[in-house]
């Protein structure tokens, strides 16, 4: 490589979405890049010319360590869409320009599907205009929703998080059981895909019991037969647990969170609010049925808590950083690295090159057959899948008693 | 010892709650105890006549340190209070009548202010019938609010979950913050005393610009100031993060998150509901300064996330356990073990025994000149105090990806 790398983040935060950026810096300077340049908040801050030399930054062997369990972009991230390039050629004028400035050869984006649409159109708007430049995206998303990757960067981590913190909740709402009935229910991310609220499956096991029901998004939420099961368990047993995503919907559409006839609530201030869906069967719930009742959401963590990442996870995102550059650098453009899985016993994975023409955009689901009929619980296909990727720990790099980040200024 | 040891949990429960558990056991072990029961559910459970031989379930050494990472209580716990002895002796008799069958020689008893309580009226009741059976309480609580001791164990891994998960909030919300706002509320517990809240403090650091700001229940919430104080930091700062305690209070008693007029909102199904005052808040400061906002709880995790427990905690709680048995078996009833700080730097602390009527149901707040005079944030003074107790780790026992607990089927 003679020119120099530019490396953006793109979309909602993971925990291992700087393992990415720690691979593209890594395999930029070792294949002999001159400077390796970081897009502050992505494609949105590179327009108004906000970039870093990452040399500043990751300056030794540890800052890479670091950065690997940094959670959240480190670099900023946005929300952007480029226009489509017949509809604002100006916008792409103005990033092809910089690029020229900054001697820039080799474009990587890190993110979800908006991110591999940016790819697509700098990569056409690049041979159109005849641009030597290459691009090439890294995916990234807690939510596993990217179709041809076996897996995303990101996924393994957040269901660690909740399997985790499942258990813990478990625990505690089990110790207080005697003489006493009680339902919690755990909201967790996913507005269309399951994949996360699915990994609360992970939980059960020689030391603990699970959740009862997991209801996904895939399937349509039926408000009637969800208390019927919660009243049969709770027939048999003292305390009921059921994790749901946040994205669950009636038959007819309408998110659970806006089911109550009202549609959520009007605060104090007027203005409507939707409570969460976890907070709302909970009510109904403690409605219907009259026992005590706990609404769970694990929050901005789930996507952040890089103290519990996963081994396999930091490695993979790590791995495709690296892997993105490389095919940048022999001439791949328009492309997105993904995950094959090459072994489920032991695990193994590979890095695969895709034209990002056939990724860009498509929703990737569980398949109706890794639910239960019923729709109340994921299948043991599911889990076997899901399984290897929340394997092995990266051990906190502990400062003064927390986890220590890589900061930028 | 000659007899048999009984053991209890009781109360909320804790990271570091089964330490306690794990110390009582190996040094009634260790000192000749015939048999270790642990009662089911605290006393309530044993009134029923609930308890186990914790030698079916602690069989070896690695069951130990699985104990003393297994969060919640591994004996189950209650919120039970004991009559005043004059007005039902029969219970009394009941429980006496239990004690001597199984040999009974020290009856140690783990929790918080309620439970200190309960070890009183015992030893009380012995003294007064003659009984020869030793009653020793075992300090236990995240909120930090008992008297006499320097701290309580539970109080440092909740403070170490906290501080560990605002700044990977602080990381997540910053991410997002080019071109936008944002104020990000996080709601800790504690009803009346803020010492958990506080310890949002120290997140800030080297690689975390911290929270802006920190409101304890032990100042009076005013909520136009609050708002005067976040429209200030919006004008120098992109995002803004404020902890909170779930007790904050107006001037005039009330909660604030009763402070909306409405007293929180009916839900659909005509249940007044109280939001909580993080919602509160956010969706003011929405409402009055236009910009986005996010709630964030951490619910049950902060004191059950065993994961992220601190060393110091775990030990100090292993002690406190063996330090109750011994007590007892040296002849102390009526008494619970403290911890007393021997040392600042090195940290350094040791256990006593303090008469258990001095104790009881006194509730130790935040000193007001630990806050700052606008209540706003903590002092250095309060960070000094609670730092030490969240150094070092315990490894979790991982197996199969997530942290292993001791599980009593």
């Amino acid at each position: 490589m003679k020119g120099n790398v530019i490396v953006g983040q793109s979309g909602g935060p993971t925990a291992v979405i700087n393992s990415s950026l720690a691979g593209v810096f890594r395999t930029a300077i070792d294949r002999g890049a001159n400077k390796v340049y970081g897009m502050r908040y992505g494609i949105q801050g590179l327009l108004d010319e906000k970039y870093v030399d990452l040399s500043d930054y990751i300056k030794n062997e540890l800052d890479v360590e670091i950065l690997k369990r940094t959670p959240s972009a480190f670099l900023g991230t946005c929300r952007y869409k480029l226009p489509a390039i017949h509809e604002d050629q100006d916008v792409y004028e103005r990033i092809f320009e910089i690029l020229d400035k900054l001697n820039i050869e080799c474009f990587i984006y890190i993110g979800g599907n908006d991110s591999m649409d940016t790819i697509k159109k700098l990569s056409d708007y690049a041979i159109l205009k005849g641009h030597p430049q290459k691009f090439v995206g890294v995916p990234k998303t807690i939510d596993n929703d990217l179709a041809l990757t076996d897996h995303t960067p990101g996924f393994g981590s957040a269901c660690k998080y909740i399997a985790t913190s499942i258990k813990e909740v478990i625990r505690d709402g089990n110790g207080f059981s005697y003489n006493k009935q009680l339902v919690t229910i755990i909201e967790i991310m996913g507005r269309n895909a399951g994949w996360l609220t699915g990994a609360a499956a992970l939980a059960k096991g020689e030391d603990c019991e699970g959740v009862d029901l997991i209801y996904l998004p895939e399937v349509a939420f039926d408000l009637e037969a969800f208390t019927e099961e919660v009243r049969e368990l709770l027939k048999v047993k003292s305390t009921v647990f059921v994790a749901i995503s946040e994205g669950i919907r009636l038959a007819d559409g309408t998110y659970v969170s806006e089911a109550g006839g009202g549609s959520g609530y009007v605060d104090a201030f007027g203005h409507k609010q939707l409570t969460g869906s976890a907070n709302y069967l909970a009510s109904m719930i403690n409605n219907e049925l009259g026992c005590k009742t706990r609404a769970v959401e694990f929050s901005s963590l789930q996507r952040s808590a890089s103290h519990l990442a996963s081994r396999v996870d930091i490695n993979e995102a790590f791995m495709v950083g690296g892997a993105a550059v490389k095919a940048a650098d022999e001439g791949d453009s328009g492309k997105m690295v993904v995950i094959d899985r090459v072994s489920d016993d032991p695990y193994q994975s590979a890095t695969g090159v895709y034209d990002v023409h056939k990724i860009a955009n498509d929703e990737k689901l569980v398949p109706r057959n890794w639910i239960n009929e019923k729709g109340t619980y994921v299948t043991n296909e599911f889990i076997d899948y899901v399984r290897p990727l929340i394997q092995g720990d990266y051990p906190c790099v502990m400062v003064n008693g927390l986890p220590r980040h890589l900061y930028l200024r």
